[in-house]
């Protein structure tokens, strides 16, 4: 359902940005049709890769004249179908990779929106300094898409989401105009900070082009500890000692259950992280800047667990091997899961007290309506992020469980509401859950987000079928 | 000035919050329309005292129907003029002043508007946590205007301003309807983040009625220490290796010149922090929840810069007591000028790098056209915040000097901007910095503002002087 484009527009657009800086090829445009897990395909009838923030500045200038809508790709690795247009002019940023600059003394590194995230963290590195923002799209994911879909990933409890990370921002507002707002500052109350505004937008308020993002020093002590519990009750206690013992030392702490365990274990491989099996598991690393300090913590925190009997059993990482080892049964949880058939995913988060709860109740109202299907649940507990998976019944129908899959995730996402939850913590709304989001937010959100957008974007040319 | 607000919207008004929730009476009215420092006085016809969130909603739903403009204010600290209604409606928050919620669990309290911050700071302790952010008027100061002016303080380095530890509002938009957003959520990606445009946005958006804010572990070992430098240049090294070698456990560092340092010995009191006296000194911080790891760090960073000849000398306080001494000379800078005569302040942030060649520019400058003219500069190093206040002639004409403080201002904040940096850190624009911001300020980013301000209040009721 490609959109009609006048044919002036299509080469004006091409004019801007030169010979080499679009392309109408289908083979060139295919992977950028087609996210990577094949759940979303679109069409477009112009792919453009502009070079500079001024030919993005004039591309969208065009779009907005023509009133052309125009969808704004980075790595392509969203989970949401926000990237892939459909009928929209293609405005990929892969061109502008650009590292501008990294500043020790600003603890700052300034890089363009196709900047992958590995060259970020590369670059940081070789500064002496850490970017910690970190997630399993890594070497693919960029810049401006981990802005505009304000990313999480894995070190979020300790350093925030994307949104804490940024310092500012250069974007091309929906008039085509330039926000040069590539500051570097930790102060600036001179009005509404416009860079919030586009944090998160996905691409629905402007094309972020560049953004100036804060370093931190490189922690050289790290200690990391397998935990065998009886229930996500006692993983939500030990999280809140071990914060306050480390002295905010936490930089991930991470729940799973023994089915998405033995899942991994089953298709995947690995090593039983313990001697004997528990319900649940907490993956806990603590990182100081301080020699042994780390370590010395992780000892306090798991001897008092033990003496509390919050714990069951714990293991201390022996060699960052080892640490590897546990982050993997972690992180193959997806992995392990699909030998077992068709899944219906939910990325919701939920207050952290209230984790445990959330989980309990529902698992019974999941397992009460859809008889024989098996909860995964797994996450981020320090983010209050689980991760409930719903894996079809053993041996059944993969189909009949997709056909369910709209029904089911009401279920789920109902009761998440009812926990004051968001229905979607990191991956945002794009085109998959914008619709359904009306359901959850207040006419007063929707109403107030709609008058923003409309302020800042009339024709509603910028990523029009995604949020409100 | 007092606008003329209709007969039957002030008997509205008052029936909304009913007879004891309205005053006329002068006496009454008086302290809330000075500001402290006596630089602004303000008129208004009715200063309302609402308790509940929906008797906030009911008397914006009345002011937006009849376009009748309104100031909210918290505890009247803020510097900049925002708070002091020029006859618009006064709507005080005072009544709302409960502690709706302490979670250690989810590190989160909540708190209404009108609460003080040192009863969050109470709450947060009892509760085994502890609220960063502090400031001088932390005993008037409340939450409702520290989230309106995204407020810094003492701890932003480590911590952040307000807009880092908010996670929730509950808050009336200008069109009198209630954004119930008092999330305790650490991800939530559904939309815009409607809170962040309310943050710091001077009441010009809505009335802040409520926030959940960030709790953290109260962190027991801590060092403090006074180091005396030869320039800013060596400070701001200093740092950098400060917050390398800490792993990020610095808390505060703070610069001040000689002549500052001599005015609070002379007019203030205290003592000498070190044997020689040196040009510039740095008050350092740090903390850890590891028992020994502040002073152990401290330590080190202070050996390693004395081995690379960094430092000059140091000091590291040896009880609470001494560093309350050292925190003493610092908190005193501002007192210790006024027996100086008149005073051209400026609360400006700079890039960290760029510190010691904005002052040595600055300086250079205004001594250059205002002879005899005395800078005092110090601030917060860590957050590229510096307080660039600029004193009469000794023994000169206190009037005079006055008198030319918008031009030499102007000098001042011209520098800062061609080191993009902001001409207002942390004070915010109000009435005072409103029309200077707009020289500064690209149109793309004013024009931006005022679409989304009048997208959400299209009779511009709210805070009207404000802001742009």
């Amino acid at each position: 359902m490609t959109a009609h484009v006048p044919a002036d527009v299509l080469s004006r657009l091409k004019a801007v940005v030169g010979s080499d800086g679009w392309s109408e090829d289908p083979a060139r445009l295919a992977p950028k049709l087609v996210e990577w897990r094949d759940r979303w395909s679109g069409t477009t009838p112009l792919l453009l890769l502009p070079r500079t923030v001024e030919e993005v500045a004039a591309v969208v200038g065009v779009c907005a004249e023509a009133g052309v809508p125009v969808t704004p790709q980075g790595g392509n690795t969203g989970l949401v179908g926000g990237q892939i247009p459909q009928g929209e002019i293609l405005l990929s940023l892969e061109k502008m990779r650009a590292i501008r600059d990294v500043s020790p003394l600003d603890d700052v590194i300034v890089a363009e929106a196709g900047c992958i995230l590995t060259s970020v963290h590369e670059a940081a590195e070789a500064a002496g300094r850490f970017f910690p923002l970190s997630l399993g799209a890594k070497g693919s994911a960029t810049v401006g898409g981990l802005v505009s879909t304000n990313a999480g990933g894995t070190a979020v409890l300790r350093y925030g989401t994307m949104r804490d990370l940024v310092l500012g921002l250069e974007a091309v507002l929906p008039n085509g105009e330039v926000f040069r707002g590539l500051k570097r500052l930790r102060k600036d109350n001179t009005g509404y900070d416009l860079k919030q505004l586009l944090i998160g937008a996905e691409g629905t308020l402007g094309v972020v082009t560049a953004a100036s993002l804060k370093l931190f020093p490189i922690l050289t002590s790290r200690a990391t500890a397998m935990v065998g519990l009886t229930s996500p009750h006692a993983a939500v206690e030990l999280l809140a000692r071990a914060k306050a013992e480390s002295g905010g030392g936490v930089e991930a702490f991470e729940l799973m259950g023994r089915r998405g365990l033995e899942f991994v274990l089953n298709h995947i491989g690995g090593r039983e992280p313990l001697e004997s099996p528990y319900p649940w598991y907490a993956l806990i690393e603590i990182a100081s800047g301080q020699e042994g300090a780390a370590e010395a913590a992780m000892e306090r925190i798991l001897t008092a667990a033990f003496e509390a009997a919050l714990i069951d059993d714990a293991a201390i990482a022996q060699s960052r091997g080892q640490a590897e080892d546990y982050w993997a049964l972690r992180e193959n949880q997806s992995a392990g899961q699909k030998p077992e058939g068709t899944v219906w995913k939910h990325d919701v988060s939920v207050p952290v007290s209230r984790i445990a709860d959330f989980i309990a109740e529902a698992t019974a109202a999941v397992e009460a309506r859809y008889s024989g299907t098996r909860v995964v649940a797994f996450g981020h507990v320090g983010d209050g992020n689980i991760h409930y998976d719903v894996i079809q019944p053993a041996g059944g129908d993969g189909k009949a469980h997709a056909a369910l899959r709209d029904e089911g995730s009401r279920l789920v996402h109902d009761i998440v509401s009812r926990y004051d939850g968001s229905i979607s913590a990191e991956h945002g709304l794009g085109a998959m859950k914008s619709a359904e989001a009306l359901r959850y937010k207040s006419a007063v959100e929707i109403d107030a987000m709609r008058a923003v957008r409309a302020a800042l974007d009339p024709k509603r040319i910028m990523n029009p079928r995604v949020l409100f």
